[in-house]
């Protein structure tokens, strides 16, 4: 069976560990390597809980690189009322049994681009500074990148009004994404609110008898407490897991060729990305965007995988 | 009985026709004058249509002042593949009786408010240019607002993914009128949206036999079809009449208290309107913003009222 | 002899007084009416000083309008460190003979636009928000201006780094101006910074014996220490007086066309006149920029005014 | 002797190329890098120039990385009426006798400052984008550089009104330098256009009998054309030769310590750097900034440092 290469760049965050969780059960994927991000959590966090999840779900032969420590250009900001102060509370998990690779995020994502006989698709789940400095080094790579399928933007926000959190954290890297050319599909807040992890769901969670899943459970039941408290949602949406998904099980996805563009420059609507459904900007179509979820079937995917472990 | 002074400021435009046809038939309103802006139309046009309407609801001795020929600061554009031409497509109507008042609608709108012993109540259903010329050249009329009931913004957009017309039309009057501090009421696109001129609609306003109810039949035949093209939306959403409906019964309006402010800076999204429904901004509230309509009860307003006629 | 007719639109202001002063003194002027802005000071404080400046020089039959209270959009800011707590301190000026005239400067602009059978020139030496409401309410206006001749902006700034005080105060406004296609010309800091009035200058002032070259010198005394103080200059550069010195004497300035555009969106630098000196942008010439003063001569013009009264 | 340690990142550029001939004659300096970036021509270019000028001057053994083929976020634009199509037109120069190092860069800059026991000083002369990428990769080299001497910025501009090339050109890289808290100095145009190489200084360097001497003449010959042309100036002026200069005979620059920030935002001025001379702002200093120069002294400098070819 021929895999599909992926790179996971991400800042766990709940829903970023189990979109790792998720993609290591996966036969149809092959996961070249994880880069991290400042995002939920500063840097070190987020790189100490992905090596984490590794030894949790035994990719320990997957490479681990810290990658940005803050967005290209603006001041670093993180989201502690969602993901708690270590970027990843709730379930206790054991200290990692090793450290990260030494190599920046941004070169392990070019070299195992450049590396790869097959094309490579990248899975960006927190803010895009990674992949635009990997860009900004070696634009070069764009030709061998199957496709970014990331989560990020919407019709509206979260962290603002109209910008939702990782495309907000970094304005400009997802600028640059965008305008890249490279064929981007966007699981935006949309769809991946569609993707909520409700309390039925955390107790068909819990009835799975492995110790993955016991730790899954207590993810979603401390992400779904944020969530209530802070965005009054029933539920937890495993926003960063649906770019898996996709990779996955794309008949599950409705999806829709639009352009995005991301506003870095607006006094209240810096990391807006504008999402032309109805085709009214005359704008180029850019990026797949998400618009409907089979969310049976999402679910489905999830618990099936879960057993597996 | 005590009746509401309103002032109508509009751009009309089918849906602003509607509201002024609503508010004649309505004991609960006076309307104290008619100013027109330039929007949906150049202000020629929209001042002819204004007074046209006038003549069919018999509101021949409210002054019609016309008003701003373009936003405060930017480049006139206006909306023909929406409502034609004329700004106001579809039926035959008369020509006007009367010209307007000769007077500036800003200028209008000012010495009515000075010279009403109540607080009056300012509709604004185009680009809000006179509103914001008012409060420029007397700021001193804000004490003697009442409220400022508009139809503008909203969580998404129309005209670009993220602003609605009116406030796209001329972001700095809508700043302006934002930052007032007098007490906003907004109706935008996510209750508008609600209120939508379905073919069951159009043909329960065909039943009403009456000349008013004819034209409005045509101006919903023609709105509709716009609307299906441009928007892609299962008939034309009546925008503007909410703005009287609330007056008259805001009963049928679930609203929310909000903070609202206007992006005029951004490289793609001035005008864009920011409704921060869930706090997040820790903006102080300055509007109530509709989120739900009691859709029947709408229509069943917008029918006893043209049986009047 | 054929006057030139003019309207002052000002912010007394010292340097905006001795510009009504000058105008005063010249036959070659006939002044139609004098309209007020807020700027240096608030609109009450600029209006009493117009009305004190107008007694001094025996205008009394010059129509004085207050006019906008504030920016067009922006928030209010004034500048007490350079013109004192009344916006001319300095001499003691009797209250006003006369009260203002009760029509908003704006309107007086307009309507002394329409009544005069020549073309009228335009003074603006404040912020621009009347002339912009004048052009907002009244756009036909524009073919009846002979000229706007304006002090503001320049090559470098002195409110900010890039930015000139009158255009900083009201930039929307400034931008109206600039994009009206009416011609321009502007005495910006690059040209008023040379009109430096010394010790030397206010010496000789002081030598004129009567009573308006006394209050002159005083006014001109007290600007050169705020000066001093805060922007370190030696002399108060007496900025608004080239204006109508231009319009007397236009073969003291050499003059260059140029591109003016005015920035509204910057995180830093709203309010900054960019300048096309070398013609890089390739956008159009659109207003007479002053490069440099016959100093001599300009303040032999002063002196010789000055002796008349 | 305790040499300087710097690393020279540049543009060449008809003043980079200079500037680095300056640098190599130098005992004061050593020169550890040399890293290209696209500016003043692409990068392929600019590499292959400084390539060309390391052999011409002996610098064999100083590593050439190429760098940022464009800036972080913005679409690439260069300056060929200024430097010609190879970007350092004018002299025949014999294809170098080496490649670049295979290292990007940023990653040599670095690497060189982690490596290196004392702190090391950074000469940017170009786009700021290597420098940018090196602190988003690892901002933990802030600690071990000494001092960023950079060429650009000013008070006005040349490639807008307000922007001097090496800021417009990478406005985002730009800001992230001044807001880094590296001690950071400035050689703005208001300095540089004062080292103007003016036909006197042609003869004078013609007269200098070597091979570097007679490159340098054309150089400037060249130089002083196109500036002529497109500027209306009178000879070359050769900014990026005062970085070095400030690193080897500080006395000949008389500095002012300011704030400096870059508007990134702006319709019209993105890339300006606003220098608050006169502390109008409030914002704390940043930067040394380059007001006067030894004109005579300066050109001693170089004469006598071509002198020792
Ligand atoms: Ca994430
Ligand atoms: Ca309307
Ligand atoms: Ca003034
Ligand atoms: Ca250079």
């Amino acid at each position: 069976m021929n895999k599909r290469k992926i790179i996971m760049d991400c800042d766990p965050g709940h829903d970023d560990a189990i979109a790792i969780i998720l993609a290591a059960a996966r036969q149809e994927l092959e996961i070249l390597g994880i880069t991290t991000v400042s995002g939920n959590a500063e840097i070190e966090k987020t790189t100490m809980n992905a090596l984490k999840i590794c030894d949790l779900v035994s990719l320990t032969d997957v490479i681990v690189s810290k990658g940005a420590s803050g967005p290209l250009v603006r001041v670093r900001e993180t989201a502690p009322g969602i993901h708690g102060d270590t970027g990843l509370d709730g379930p206790e998990l054991a200290e990692p049994s090793r450290s990260w690779s030494g190599e920046h995020g941004a070169d392990t994502m070019i070299r195992l681009i450049k590396e790869s006989e097959e094309p490579v698709t990248v899975l960006p789940t927190g803010p895009l500074t990674n992949v635009a400095l990997a860009l900004a080094k070696a634009p070069e790579i764009k030709d061998h990148i199957e496709e970014i399928v990331l989560m990020g933007g919407g019709t509206f926000g979260n962290w603002t009004p109209t910008a939702e959190f990782n495309i907000w954290a970094d304005p400009e890297a997802a600028k640059k994404v965008f305008d890249s050319c490279i064929p981007t599909t966007v699981m935006g807040l949309d769809i991946t609110h569609q993707a909520m992890a409700s309390q039925e769901v955390i107790d068909q969670v819990n009835q799975i008898d492995n110790k993955v899943a016991k730790i899954v459970g207590e993810l979603l039941e401390f992400f779904a407490e944020t969530n209530k408290e802070m965005f009054d949602l029933d539920g937890g949406p495993v926003h960063d897991v649906l770019t898996v998904a996709y990779c996955v099980a794309p008949e599950l996805f409705k999806m829709k060729e639009v352009n995005i563009v991301v506003e870095t420059k607006g006094e209240f609507t810096a990391g807006t990305t504008l999402v032309d459904l109805h085709g009214v900007t005359g704008r180029e179509r850019n990026a797949k965007f998400g618009l409907e979820l089979d969310v049976e079937g999402f679910w489905n995917l999830m618990f099936e995988s879960l057993k597996k472990y």
